[in-house]
């Protein structure tokens, strides 16, 4: 089969591989339909994650056919078209059972990192019957690449973290294809103020189409200075930050209200200052979170009822054969203008 | 009246002051009977707080008899024995509402800060009608005097914040008189573990009559291994920062499971590094919380049922003349062994 291949930093190779087997009776194999590329596999070829070596096939999301399952799956059988969560589960470890599959002792973020991944024609999938999710006749697939990771992030790691509430205010720092995710989701709670800031006017743009109230084009004290201008000077009930960078986070210390939260759905690769000498007594929160694709039940229903629409996120189509260009496109976004793309295994 | 006076840093002295007066028609006048003196007035008399100027009188803790009220106090009486909050609130403002005292637009930690405090005779209480709690009859004045700040703050910020729960694991780190206030009111909720750490081996042997499971007498990385052997190398659930310095918050940083809560109680005077690098993917939450005293009610009854006795934390007496004594005494705690003190004012 064609597999797009880490080959160490810097470099991948779409390569023909194996077909992968059954290892272990709870594992599945999935005949990939659709997949597509995240900011953490860009991550992983700048050589920022240890934990992925190379001839590690990539990807963590995806859509697919079952083609084979172990003894151990009672949930799917061959044939039934599945959802790949980006967080693999057992269901049965400490973690698991309180809700935190993100720390499953035998899972969590492995596809594509420390096991192969969706970026290729199959896929092995531990843990099946707690990892795959049943697509609902008629469905749309692209809309479900979504679901594999970025959408339930946005909304674990931003919009459920962020305490978003209906009358509250929210910003939303990186507009990015999470911080979309977030400002999708974050409207199933109705909040009065949905503020997006980003210097990239394109991906404002994408903002203001998907719900932002106010969009911010700047950094540091001027972003601070428009927050503050739309708040009456009390900064927002929930900020998320959506980008992963000290600077970026140091802004939200800014514009958080007293009594509100800090979300971190950014992949941090450094510290960053905490001003605590300033937020010891503003009563705020700040919370941390690998997201657990806890959510993706409910996910799968706001998509079905038309509650939202994540195919706006797809910007751009590939064969698993152009793979290489698409992450050529997906990673000069700048230039590209590409949120997500979608990757037809077939 | 006599009355404390910070006179600017380093600087007090014990003066004759006008007794106070009605300023405002929810103004009461409260004679004192016994007050204390917090960490939050040595901080003051080293010049770390700009907002309270020389010539205040200090305290913001104690209890007393009420003297004189307002036309709109509607609550007390003259002669009724009230318990003083550290935190004025006004009850109508958005943050009053909220439950979020602290932030009280016209209050908040305003007594012996931006105005005269309890450390003297008389003292003026604004928003009496909800800023002073009726004692009951026969209630112990000592131990109530606890409940005017170091209780509460121990209790809000550290233990409800730090989402302490049946079976978990809780770290204070600080056994300070309000890291023992938090360790006093951890076991309202029945934690299975409830480790201190501390360099102060005084302070250590209070918190285990105080009830610790274990102590540690150590910072930085040996704690850090000290607290894993407890807990299977996971960390604890809930840490509680009771001191107010960058290196004991980066210790709970090290020190908090995944899924756990780090609750800084400490007032703090600088940044300090946050490993977001690590802790990104750790489902951790931080929080911040100058009290609010919203649970003094709560406290009361479990002072009166005798689920705690927050006399154990008061280890020396003085008369309001020897105030100048019992900072002495107080600021030298490792020394004098000095928890809390109670200052008799008549």
């Amino acid at each position: 089969m064609k597999a797009l291949i880490f080959e160490g930093p810097g470099r991948k190779t779409l390569k023909d591989r194996n077909i992968p087997v059954i290892d272990s009776a709870t594992d599945a194999i999935v005949r990939m339909t659709k997949t597509t590329i995240c900011g953490t596999d860009l991550h992983i070829l700048k050589g920022d994650v240890p934990s992925c070596t190379p001839g590690r096939i990539l990807g963590h999301e995806g859509v697919g056919v079952i083609e084979q399952v172990g003894a151990g799956v009672t949930q799917f059988k061959k044939g039934d078209s599945v959802l790949i969560s980006c967080i693999s589960s057992c269901g049965k470890c400490e973690y698991c059972r309180r809700g935190m599959y993100s720390h499953c002792t035998t899972g969590g973020w492995i596809l594509g990192n420390t096991i192969d991944g969706t970026q290729a024609e199959y896929v092995r999938i531990p843990h099946a019957d707690t990892s795959l999710y049943p697509i609902p006749d008629g469905a749309d697939e692209d809309a479900l690449v979504m679901l594999s990771d970025i959408l339930p992030t946005g909304f674990e790691c931003g919009v459920l973290n962020g305490k978003v509430q209906p009358g509250g205010s929210v910003a939303i720092v990186g507009a990015g294809p999470v911080g979309l995710a977030a400002l999708l989701t974050a409207q199933f709670y109705s909040p009065a103020e949905l503020i997006v800031i980003d210097l990239d006017e394109n991906r404002l743009q994408a903002a203001k189409r998907f719900g932002a109230t106010n969009t911010i084009r700047a950094t540091g004290e001027e972003a601070k200075q428009r927050v503050f201008e739309l708040t009456e000077n009390k900064g927002v009930d929930t900020v998320i930050e959506a980008v992963g960078i000290a600077p970026t986070f140091e802004l939200c210390q800014e514009i958080v209200a007293a009594g509100g939260v800090i979300a971190n759905v950014g992949v941090h690769g450094f510290k960053a200052d905490l001003h605590l000498e300033k937020l010891w007594s503003h009563n705020i929160a700040i919370t941390t979170r690998l997201v657990d694709t806890v959510s993706t039940p409910m996910l799968l229903k706001t998509v079905r009822s038309g509650k939202i629409d994540p195919k706006q996120l797809i910007t751009h189509r590939f064969k698993l054969d152009d793979i290489l260009d698409a992450y050529d496109t997906f990673s000069k976004a700048a230039d590209t203008r590409a949120l997500k793309v979608i990757i037809e295994a077939v």
